[in-house]
């Protein structure tokens, strides 16, 4: 009987996985990750350097990521085979040996592997390393402390609708957006809305070759990628506390 | 000229130290970190089996922690002062050596080495490593996913008002709640209060030996420890769509 790990990589510099994390890699013969086809992907590539020779590798390519509306029926009806496949053959893999799924950041904080880990419960024995989430890379990044005191943190994904975007943001103290991308600009408009524009920080590929952090205001905006974070630090409601 | 190094030592398993911390404290000739007077630590207590033998150590005592009333003026005052010392400290020693500084999940978020971060700026080079927050810890024991596809993640700290923390449990989908300790039965009133009770789970020690996790509405809340947190799982909103 295998095991199913899946390892939470941390923002994206090799160094930052956990000593966990880095060992099961290491040892790994049978390593999963997830892919847009045609792409090395990034979970794959912060991993380059730990790779065993020999290793049996499975790159999960998504049938489809940006071409389709995101609420459409094809779009969903795609993605759940695409992970029922996968499940089904991580769980056949698992009956005879161990193989570890590469996550970014933390696996169970909008990960893709949590759809694999739904499918295959009672299926094969799972364990989850946690990681450090891409926002904390980004935050890191900033050189500024996020959370203060009593402060309130908001995390949103730049999916959602521009309403719903600025009264989360007026609302909270510290703000991180993720799945910034191609709805940078519609983020922006929100943060100005919720009059927090000129506070915010984006940072590109955190912790990563290329690593970019600016302000959101004067940031040039053109093809913001994938892998981007737009950060608000709080104010720190009672700065001298002992936390 | 040497350097203050701020290593995140992550939720608590030493294991979930990220590969350049852990060689941090390995590495480190110059310790320092927080802790109650009397106590052992908790981030001293992570790093025991890492500290080379002949190292020299800097406890940081907190003065007060909960004998005085935390907005007060002399909690403040006392609070600051022994920040100012410590800032004087570090910066002396950096003169001529490295120092590295303990810091419990990461240190930018909530993390008491950010006092001494800001007293710190322009008077000596300071690193920050950045560490697996506790909430992805205790997340992750609970053994189910945080947060999916738009879902909102809010982060509270238990020492707000109730009628603040249940104002914000109610605009959120997933939630975490920091600094639960003595604010427990608070905690469960506002919770009741936004109709997020039977949703919650209670993460004592997440990580470390004898970590607890039992859902919030059934735990025994006798004595709840520092080191606990409440974790509302997010019900994703668009559940297929690959992050
Ligand atoms: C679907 S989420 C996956 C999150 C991941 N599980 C984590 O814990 O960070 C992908 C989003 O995370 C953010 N992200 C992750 N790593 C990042 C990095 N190194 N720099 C900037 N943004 C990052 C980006 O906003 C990206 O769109
Ligand atoms: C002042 S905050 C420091 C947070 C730290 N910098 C981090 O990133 O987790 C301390 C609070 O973090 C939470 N916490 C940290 N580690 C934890 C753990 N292993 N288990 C449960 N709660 C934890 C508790 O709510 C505790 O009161």
């Amino acid at each position: 009987m295998g095991r199913i790990v899946c390892a939470g990589l941390g923002p994206g510099d090799p160094d930052l996985l956990s000593v966990k994390a880095d060992r099961a890699v290491r040892r790994a013969r049978h390593l999963a990750y997830f892919r847009k086809a045609g792409r090395p992907g990034q979970a794959r590539r912060i991993v380059d350097g730990l790779v065993a020779p020999g290793t049996t590798e499975y790159a999960m390519e998504y049938p489809v990521t940006t071409e389709l509306p995101f609420d459409g029926p094809d779009y969903r009806r795609l993605l759940a085979s695409f992970y029922d496949h996968w499940a089904d053959r991580l769980a056949a893999l698992a009956e005879t040996r161990d193989v570890v799924v590469l996550c970014e950041g933390d696996p169970f904080f909008y990960g893709s592997f949590m759809h694999l880990h739904l499918r295959l419960q009672g299926r094969a024995e799972i364990e989850v390393i946690p990681g450090i989430p891409g926002m904390a890379g980004c935050w890191t990044a900033t050189g500024v402390p996020v959370t203060w005191g009593d402060d309130v943190l908001t995390v949103l994904a730049g999916t959602m609708a521009e309403t719903d975007l600025s009264r989360h943001m007026a609302a909270a103290d510290a703000l991180v957006v993720m799945k910034v991308g191609r709805n940078l600009a519609k983020i922006r408009r929100a943060l100005a809305a919720a009059g927090r524009l000129d506070r915010a920080w984006l940072v590109v590929r955190g912790t990563m070759p290329g690593e970019r952090v600016a302000r959101l205001a004067e940031a040039e905006i053109e093809d913001c990628p994938y892998f981007a974070t737009v950060v608000v630090h709080g104010d720190g409601r009672r700065p001298e506390l002992p936390e």
